[in-house]
């Protein structure tokens, strides 16, 4: 019979979170280094640095439940967060699109914020499930990250209505 | 010199949703069958039924725009949508991991709910762009399945909240 917990559920689910953040902090700079929009490169910069530190978040969740996470990307198809991989080669496959310079940046916002949303799902998730297993110092870190995701996506949002579509509709 | 513009986008993206979709009709069905609780089980098999009327309007959307979208899953790297190849893996990924009838279905709500959310910044940025570009019965097709995938997530939410995690934390 199937008796794996709750808890065991969480840290797949941590283990999950660390690889794509970890993934994340790879693609980012190549993000930034595609955009034309100088608003969107500093963005992206700046989300780099909001991503590292989201990584050692996470390592201070994985400390406090004392257990082990590991950041070898690829190396191990259980340790990989598969739906990052993807949603980075969806980012990758924009660039290669051969689009004007606004139009890719349009194209960069949506990849940008379909990770976002992604990571939104992903520590709400995480959030409930520690606030229901009674982590309570694994939840505040994790509602700190929540909120920083949600405002990176509003920020694209914000850069995409008010600058980037209308110029990329424009070509 | 780059020269692809927002249309070339728009139906990039749009061949991306279609992947999407015809991809999550396949999974849909494993979700429903791994779910243990009746609500869960049942949202599934809905949520598959909307997901065939999703594809259906993303084929209408294609017709008004004289583009033609391909359903070729995994024959052609392409043409298909490697996030939701990766957010799927995710999913079966949890249904291998042994766990309690409950728990897994906390972790089954997680899966879906990335999907969902994923979706909605997908379509999120075709409605923009069709806006932008003009297409408006394009947007009024693409704001319907906006607005489902939506009430999907928060069904989801209210399951989650209201019986599944509360059952698996007992475990």
């Amino acid at each position: 019979m199937a008796s794996k917990s709750m808890h065991d559920l969480f840290v797949d689910q941590l283990q999950d979170a660390y690889s794509a953040e970890t993934q994340l902090t790879k693609a980012l700079p190549q993000m930034a280094a595609a955009a034309t929009n100088p608003e969107l490169k500093a963005g992206f910069q700046q989300h780099l640095t909001e991503t590292e530190g989201q990584v050692r978040r996470l390592e201070q969740v994985a400390k406090e439940l004392n257990v082990k996470l590991t950041s070898m990307m690829g190396m191990s198809a259980a340790n990989t967060c598969e739906a990052m991989k993807g949603l980075i080669a969806e980012g990758q496959e924009v660039m290669g699109l051969g689009l004007d310079g606004d139009v890719q940046d349009a194209g960069l916002i949506a990849a940008a914020q379909k990770v976002e949303h992604y990571e939104i799902a992903m520590y709400g998730c995480l959030c409930t499930w520690a606030k229901r297993l009674g982590y309570s110092t694994a939840q505040t870190l994790l509602h700190q990250t929540l909120e920083e995701e949600k405002r990176t996506d509003e920020k694209l949002t914000r850069l995409a209505e008010s600058q980037v579509n209308r110029q990329a509709a424009a070509k």
